[in-house]
């Protein structure tokens, strides 16, 4: 197994409510047979029913929006820049679980969850870099 | 918000299990202070403490090992790197939740899931190209 994602499908209620946020974040997306596909980087992110991904994992909806445990992280070039997404994605109607302040990494980040309960942590992490097409590069840790 | 993930984190229980299950699938991390980094392509996966991350992202972590609504796909180049990928993720203990099958899209696929409940599909589609680095771009659908 290579060493890589391709796809975060993340499982909605309302496809037509979610679409529409990540469309308040600036996202544009190809919408066919009731999914959502956004080309992200090298990979997709889609907007699935939940219960139709569930199904399709061959597993029980077995939680409402609930923390998954995963954590879906979106890093930015700048503290100015996490500032402005977070209050982007709150306007869009996130709930914002976490302000804008310093990390115990020496970066600055806050974090949302979506209408699914889905979290994203908008972050800067000078110490993470990000090339010009936004790939983000593990460094020597 | 540029059109991208960076991190997808995922909440462990036991960091050690977890390290040798994606360590058996042939990825190799840097581990540092209960936390270990993937390099995935132009993003990073990183295991790190489920406890600790919804701590850190501000919400509770109000369900189990659940499904949490989000689904990774790691999409492969033929049906039989699908069988491979599924049968070596049996093999360090994942549970199958599909056998690898045709899909409704016209590929072939199976579905397993983490010690954690972290579910992964092992998908060839091959409307979806991906690029000798493994990057996937989604088609004009």
């Amino acid at each position: 197994m290579e060493q890589r994602v391709s796809i975060v499908t993340l499982g909605v209620e309302d496809l037509g409510r979610s679409l529409r946020f990540y469309e308040a974040l600036g996202w544009r997306g190809q919408e066919v047979e009731e999914t959502v596909f956004f080309q992200a980087g090298g990979m997709a992110v889609v907007l699935w029913s939940r219960t139709a991904l569930a199904a399709d994992a061959g597993i029980g909806d077995d939680a409402g929006a609930t923390f998954g445990g995963i954590a879906l992280a979106h890093n930015v070039r700048s503290r100015e820049e996490v500032d402005e997404v977070v209050e982007q994605a709150a306007i869009a109607g996130a709930a914002v679980t976490r302000q804008p302040a310093e990390t115990f990494y020496g970066g600055y980040a806050g974090c949302f969850r979506d209408f699914d309960g889905h979290v994203w942590e908008i972050a800067f992490n000078p110490a993470f870099p990000l090339d010009e097409a936004g790939n983000l590069t593990v460094p020597s840790l």
